[in-house]
């Protein structure tokens, strides 16, 4: 996949203090095709593909009902942290813990 | 500028009933060179450029810590658009008002 943005990260296994890094990089935003979606699209309904590097877990595509929605909510990637934080703790290349407990997610 | 995403909406200046089309198109996030900008930037800092078509108003850069918040950042333009509420009415391609009152923007 072609990416225009990405975020790089520190992870570990929850309970192991081995710190790898992971890659989560978004495309280009696309139309979407009526026939690849069970919702009724418009010319301008679009797509953003999501990708992890470095975790096994799949990458996925994200809708919008215009091309900016599309990439705004593929590269807010809180959601998806979130998600990953049940099974592994995330950090900043500064070695920062990713949420910190004080802070408001955005 | 090589857009990546765009929102196209109706605008009418205050007080006129005139519709006209704005487009709202943000480039791909780019590696901002310190001598560019008045802040401090490593290596993932970025820019997104914002630009308008239809409305006589400069485009502007956003800065993210690295690509994936440059563009997170230049694709919400609801900050812009609140902005120039001020001096236009902003409606979607179906006519509904941009900003429904009973809508809390995100």
């Amino acid at each position: 996949m072609q990416y225009i943005a990405e975020r790089i990260l520190l992870f570990s296994e929850k309970k192991c203090s081995i710190r790898k890094e992971v890659r989560i990089r978004i495309g280009v935003p696309y139309p979407v095709q009526q026939d690849k979606v069970e919702f009724s699209v418009d010319r301008y309904t679009s797509g953003c593909r999501v990708e992890i590097e470095g975790i096994d877990e799949c990458g996925f595509d994200l809708y919008g009902m215009d091309s900016l929605q599309a990439v705004n909510l593929a590269s807010n990637i809180e959601p998806l942290i979130e998600r990953l934080s049940g099974d592994y703790d995330f950090f900043w290349l500064s070695g920062e813990p990713y949420f910190d407990e004080e802070d408001e997610v955005d």
